[in-house]
């Protein structure tokens, strides 16, 4: 075959992602030294108190991570090599095999790029270079600085909230705030307080919440008070999110009476019907989210998922395995309903509305407008991509969404979402598409070519608007 | 920092839009100086019958545009500065502090645009030149070229068609048929026909349906031949167009005995139920449609909004105050049913459908083709990118989803849909985009560089086709 | 006019669709030359069997090419030309005067490739050119290398898989394994076996089945064991594919006593109810896709059309004539719960799920993933963009789809779905969007500039993976 010399930019070089000068410019001199805010993630708090160091790259960047596990899946791999009783290695190299095969799926992009950043190692992945990564990664694991809290550091991150159930002692929040330099705050996700399909395990729910709270949860108004204790006590360690987990939101006619009838009955052991179940969950998201008004929160939505697919896999490895996909559900009026009951009496809380399913976008986009009334900038936002969402097409129409029907401008910017130390990359990785986005248009002649405002945009987006909307 | 010399469109130049040499050709050489039929807006007849001349920026530029005041409240600008009681002075200095947060939204796009035609200004909009362009627009807003009248002059538009109620004088219409050159037509919109929800409000509109027409509307059979009155008397004064707006089209079996006694439930003043009102509507709807096929009209269904939203500004404001969002309705099976209905007896009229939803648009863009049955070249339109979708990323997945699913040559193109004099470069905007993506398919050698039929395709869709298809 | 000099790509050259060099590296050195495996087509099996010559282009190109048809009608045309009773000339010549409309419109880059690659004719098709392209191309059909059979081998197709009903006798493709080197394959599509809305058709269909199988078919039970005759018959003779087209797929409680009772009900000529009607279809689903999995066959479901929407053209003309379009049924919860009630017995076939909106790609994206357990590389596959979705943009979007949210490397690529021997540049054309998508993302540095692993990749989508996955 004849010699070819086809001009390609280099993969992963510094301007990844960024398609012309004004986006470098962008990037290299507003974006990129900014601090960080992860204003949720799922990382486990015990982790930093500890100040965990990792074994192996197995351990740090497979443990846990469903999105590799479901491209190992979809590639063919045997289900030992991915959650069963293969050696950490074994499981490194059935990853490195796939590796090839994720080519045009983010984890193309996250893998080498983490990686990078992390290691320094800058060899693409596959059956090769497998074992050597796996050595030359697993030697500097070893090393102080990638201690949990090393890592932290070294992302510039500054403040990280974690996701946290009600009934929990925030004990590592607590020590963490004595002896480590980034804020770590807890965020309220309360799901299990509404959780009312299973009467048994939420009959349990509502016992520790009891005892937690020291008070006899026993009827709605018992409940709820206890809710608003814990609310309390989260706040006072420095907690300022809330965040919930829905396919939908809803808007239902249930009276006072009703929902403490309810609350009996499922408290007697009693299953519930669809309808009460439904009502139940409405009332407390309602008196939830009047609570997060009261202290001044901002409460978070994530809308859409479809879970738990796939039930054989579900007995065997319980939920978040990799089985959940994008569910269809209409969201529009119902989410008004929700949204317009808090704020018709004033008690609409700064609100961040994610959706799963991009076919929807334009709905959040326009949805957050109805309630932006001018008491606070950005009150109501459009949540950055999400989950499936979170890479460059998924990012890329979320803003072009909301630039095209709000102010891209407001706009609170990207989290990590992860259960990992490795994602810090991803707000790199978003603050590149952002850069790239705006220089585009600097290009195209379709925003002008002004350094200050394009410069100002990009620093309030990758930083200070979660600065100042969040007031942590 | 070092002098940059980044190679940059200027933003806004002649060449605006046009991302190539093609694009360029097509539009300076056939699409700028094409006359405008603007078939749909919400212009005020009364203002051109007066020939109405505007104080100041603030009264033709933000009074009554709910695209900013959305703007403004979610830049945190507070409702005395949007519709309260600040100086038209104030209002246009938050006005401005708000334009630069606009950025990548296409207010604006429409904002320098505008200034640029109408006042020759190019300055960038803020707070540091928001006082020199507020007064400069002042002074020239004085001059009699800025009349109502001479906009329309100046703007070279041929025709213009307001939206009416069937039980308006059209006085202002039979005026300025005598003294302007520029025909200014009456549309029927009838959405009050049918608004049976509140009864008290229906009966104030029938009574007042019968007086305009000198007959006892006592009954839906008296209520259809008042509306017909109504419709002939319209045509007679050149309307040509019916409008309707919609959440969804829907289809229902109803026997003319049962819409009968709903007429006369509600018109008894008592209130109807959801199936009911559902029924009386599609009833009214059909029945109008058959008129508006019997007069040759084009009708338009302007489907998918989820309007007034917001509670507490509803009662403050009322409503098109800027609380409205995109709906996410189920659409296809019963538009379908519904123009199947009219197909089967050979009584659909040309219809144009627009969407809110962009999800929509390929429902849309297929619907249009099962009613297409060669009696009329585009007889089924796909309308333009509507309200939300009225900006370069809507307008451009309208024109992609019609072009690959219909023929895009055959398209009767844009509109203002605009309550504001201020709204005609919408047109420029909407030419320069088909252009360029013309000019791209060619550049890119998906199409073929023949410019006699490009050139044709250009001139049609800006206005050949809606000169031939509505024969106004 | 002045002379301009504009530089375009030539349309339709050689690198027609690639925009870069490394595209056309993949393109020219890795896709073009890889054999066809068009394991989905509705070509007539006894147009192979006969090696039937076509007389005219109306003949091989209109006749029942119901997306032409559709162009027609809505640039105008008469029925009269389309499917009625001018002669072949005149209707070939109606169609080469919509051919320019259809500018931007997939079916000009069809016609204007497709008279290129068999014809060898390069003019653009208007009505100066018609005389000329009707007299030469039908010169050309008259030579022995314009039979079927010798299209399918200029073609370079290895496998054609027709679609068929379980009551065929499979003669033709018996016949044709005796004397045809390229494998003509039979797929397995029984809608007629659940269509139980027609009683009385059902209850033909159902004797012609008893007929065809040698048993009685009286009862669910018999039904089942008939159909399992078919496709073991199918199978015998080299079947491995099943197909099914529905709105949706959903899952329903249903008792086997129940079914069984419905079937005697429908078979006793009694009209099911819309419940039982659902309930049947289910359980026969369900019971086909286990039989699916017994054979190790692939199951194919095409979801999403909204079919037959003109009564007045259907009374006409009949089914399949250019009247359907994109549906926007609710798909994902009751997907999900199908294959689950599959997989949870692990009966779940290799599936691929084609979805006609486009604004469900990521649901189906991401629906894949739930039931892809490792088993088999690309087990549950998205499919190929279909019917409306089966040009440029359809597809792209479903492989940018399939790329965020899977595996495109495991992806089994196109397919033509056609009823016409002149499709077959489809997989040109595909191929050709699928380099310049991975030559992109290469030229910007996205993924590595690796040939090996990209020209793979493409030789992978192109023929390996089907040739693979199939196991024909």
């Amino acid at each position: 075959m004849e010699i070819k010399h086809i001009q390609t930019k280099k993969f992963l070089d510094s301007n990844f992602l960024l398609e012309n000068e004004v986006a470098e410019e962008l990037y290299h001199e507003h974006a990129k030294d900014m601090p960080i805010i992860d204003y949720h993630c799922h990382l486990p708090p015990t982790d930093l108190a500890d100040d965990r160091q990792f074994s192996n790259l197995t351990e740090i960047w497979l443990e846990g991570d469903h999105y590799k596990w479901r491209a190992m899946r979809t590639n063919g791999v045997d289900e030992k090599y991915i959650t069963g009783d293969a050696t950490a290695k074994e499981k490194f190299l059935k990853w490195a095999e796939t590796v090839p095969y994720t080519l045009c799926n983010p984890l193309y992009h996250w893998t080498h790029l983490e990686l990078k950043r992390y290691f320094d190692i800058s060899e693409l992945v596959n059956t090769h270079t497998a074992e050597a990564i796996y050595h030359e990664a697993g030697t500097q694991l070893a090393h102080p600085e990638f201690s949990c809290r090393n890592i932290l550091r070294r992302m510039n991150v500054e403040v990280v909230c974690t996701t946290d159930d009600p009934v929990d002692s925030l004990e590592h929040h607590i020590a963490l705030k004595k002896d480590f330099e980034v804020r770590v705050l807890p965020t309220f996700r309360p799901d299990k307080a509404y959780a009312v399909e299973n009467e048994t395990a939420y009959a349990n729910y509502v016992e520790a919440l009891s005892e937690v709270t020291g008070t006899a949860v026993n009827s709605f108004d018992t409940l709820m008070a206890a809710l608003e204790k814990r609310i309390s006590f989260f706040h006072e360690n420095g907690c300022r999110l809330s965040d919930h987990g829905l396919e939908r939101l809803y808007h239902e006619k249930v009276s006072a009476d009703e929902v403490r009838k309810i609350f009996l009955k499922v408290l007697g052991g009693h299953a519930l019907s669809t309808e009460e179940i439904q009502k139940f969950k409405y009332a407390v998201l309602v008196e939830l989210s009047r609570l997060y008004h009261k202290f001044g929160w901002t409460q978070q939505f994530h809308l859409g998922a479809l879970r738990n697919n796939n039930a054989r896999m579900m007995r065997r490895l319980g939920p978040d395995t990799g089985f959940d996909s994008i569910g269809d559900f209409s969201q529009a009026a119902s989410l008004a309903d929700f949204l317009n009951e808090l704020d018709s009496t004033d008690q609409l809380a700064q609100t961040i509305l994610y959706n799963l399913n991009p076919r929807d976008n334009e709905v959040m986009a326009t949805m957050i407008g109805n309630f932006n009334d001018g008491s606070v900038a950005g009150k109501i936002q459009f949540g950055s991509g999400w989950w499936f969402l979170d890479q460059k097409d998924g990012m890329t129409r979320q803003m072009i969404a909301l630039s095209n029907m709000g102010l891209l401008s407001r706009f609170v910017g990207m989290l990590t979402d992860s259960r990992s130390f490795m994602s810090y990359p991803r707000h790199e990785y978003f603050r590149r598409i952002l850069c790239n986005l705006l220089g585009t248009d600097v290009v195209n002649g379709e925003i002008p070519y002004d350094i200050d405002l394009l410069g100002g945009m990009v620093k309030n987006i990758c930083y200070n608007n979660a600065k100042e909307y969040f007031k942590f």
